[in-house]
């Protein structure tokens, strides 16, 4: 139900994210009404691995996160975490209110052993291969300990996706050891001492697209804004880019609306929606609230992979391999 | 001294600032044997607007700022400084060690009567007209009262350049009030009570390009990774723009070098280079070390535009009246 789009949105994001993976089936949480008939005039191979699942009530972006566990009981968030919690599915997808979503998601899936609190993970668009950004907004201020969780999190994440060990970055101010607050030198601290981690040291953040860790950690503050201004930098290139190529007629050339098509899909932020909450006894997925439907079927295919990754128990595993060895 | 590119670099920047300036003079504090062979070269009607004055030390990015004050008192970058405190010069610019910087300008300049700590001030590529963000380094931890005083002097630089009323917005993770730091949800609470200043509210990160606000306000850490991964991404985008381009040949439409021309000039760095560290008893100007000789120059022309405007002096004025009146 959330997001700009509402159901027409991620209805049709469903049924994408359904054509792309053959083993997927999907419990769509919200109002009938609304929903029923989206499906209705559906691909009827498609709609018929959707169950729908009804609920009155709908968290709202003006809801505000401190009340929905008393007022939002019924509401699709809280219904879909509940399925969840109950393992009557693996995974859930939302682009309703995050702060909702994180006290929902906290207080009915609990944080994992080990975890102080759940992270919000987002990718970077990179060179060669993806960079994992967390915390990206669940908290806004953290200590050391918990961005040394962010790292064995994110590590796991990043492990599970490629298939080969991880590098971890602290993002801070500068290179040098004096520099950053006292929290990110001590959590720099934390990880030189941990063997389990490869931690490759400080990252600037004009370094952030270079490649040089495939995990990169700071608190949730710093992080939503560094996603946040960077789709905002790409968003108005993106602009000028097509403001200059109008200049020029793209008739003159044919092969030039294929190449501002190509250099579009590389710079797409929908590509890379889709941020997992790490540290929660359970995959939840958090899709930008204006996201597109293309945007909401990446968002899903995200959760597919924790889920076939089994992400939470590598997690559990790995913190707890961390804390015995410690 | 100071920057990747030394004196050959800066020495370069300085005789085009002073072409662009007619009226600007420039003291160029450094080691007299490598820097008078490059005026003996260059246009005999610029380098006689330059007066050498020679150092024999020099802080190194390696130089730890706890140390500066003891131990590099006879280096460029001190002796820029006592220029300035001596009103020898109006105004200093460097391109080296920026802890270093914070430390001597701090030291022999003083702040201001009602502000605690200096703020480095850097201008955003804005649509229309700039946005100037600050803090970009100078306090990576900040309270409520340092982020209200940011504003101030922000909109007191932005006023003198755009010689129009600033609107002053504050970064963060969302629009609603009870999202951020406690630090930041004070600092709105104090701006929203000064009726001195054109207060708008909360600004997100996505939104920092679309020119809601003139001065943008966060503390030093934020501000940094804010400007730095902005640079990055434009340098991703700028890459990825350059490869597609070069599969289709660009002799075959004369109108597309041109086109990639004025695109790179828009969203070019360079243009931005120079932050202002606002709050002293005089002026500063900081460039980033890896600026290019375009770059410094746009550094030294910030400058100048700051000793044109008097602008600590208007701080100076501002920070009073706001005292007087609350």
């Amino acid at each position: 139900m959330g997001g700009d789009g509402g159901p027409d949105l991620t209805v049709s994001a469903s049924l994408e994210a359904l054509r792309k993976a053959p083993e997927l089936a999907l419990v769509l949480v919200g109002d009938e009404s609304q929903i029923a008939p989206l499906l209705t005039h559906a691909d009827q191979g498609l709609a018929s691995r959707c169950t729908l699942h009804h609920s009155d009530q709908m968290v709202s972006d003006q809801d505000k996160p401190g009340n929905v566990l008393r007022s939002a009981r019924r509401s699709s968030m809280y219904q879909a975490a509940e399925l969840v919690k109950n393992d009557s599915v693996q995974a859930m997808v939302s682009a309703g209110n995050t702060g909702a979503l994180l006290m929902i998601g906290r207080h009915l899936l609990k944080t994992l052993d080990g975890i102080q609190k759940p992270a919000l993970v987002a990718a970077l668009p990179g060179a060669s291969r993806q960079t994992l950004l967390l915390d990206v907004g669940a908290n806004p201020v953290c200590d050391a300990q918990q961005l040394f969780e962010f790292a064995v999190m994110g590590s796991v994440l990043a492990e599970s996706l490629h298939g080969s060990p991880a590098r971890v970055g602290l993002l801070n101010i500068g290179a040098e050891n004096y520099k950053g607050t006292i929290e990110v030198r001590h959590a720099a601290d934390l990880l030189e001492r941990c063997k389990a981690l490869n931690y490759v040291g400080f990252i600037e953040a004009n370094e952030l697209f270079d490649g040089l860790a495939d995990v990169i950690v700071c608190d949730g503050f710093v992080g939503n804004v560094t996603i946040k201004s960077s789709a905002g930098v790409a968003n108005v290139v993106a602009q000028l880019l097509e403001e200059e190529l109008r200049k020029i007629s793209a008739v003159d050339d044919m092969r030039l609306p294929a190449t501002v098509r190509r250099l579009s899909a590389k710079i797409n932020p929908q590509r890379f929606n889709g941020a997992s909450l790490l540290g929660l006894q359970g995959s939840i997925v958090k899709s930008h609230g204006n996201a597109t439907a293309e945007g909401f079927a990446y968002a899903i295919a995200q959760a597919v992979a924790e889920v076939e990754n089994a992400v939470p128990q590598l997690i559990a595993k790995r913190v707890a391999a961390i804390i015995t060895a410690s």
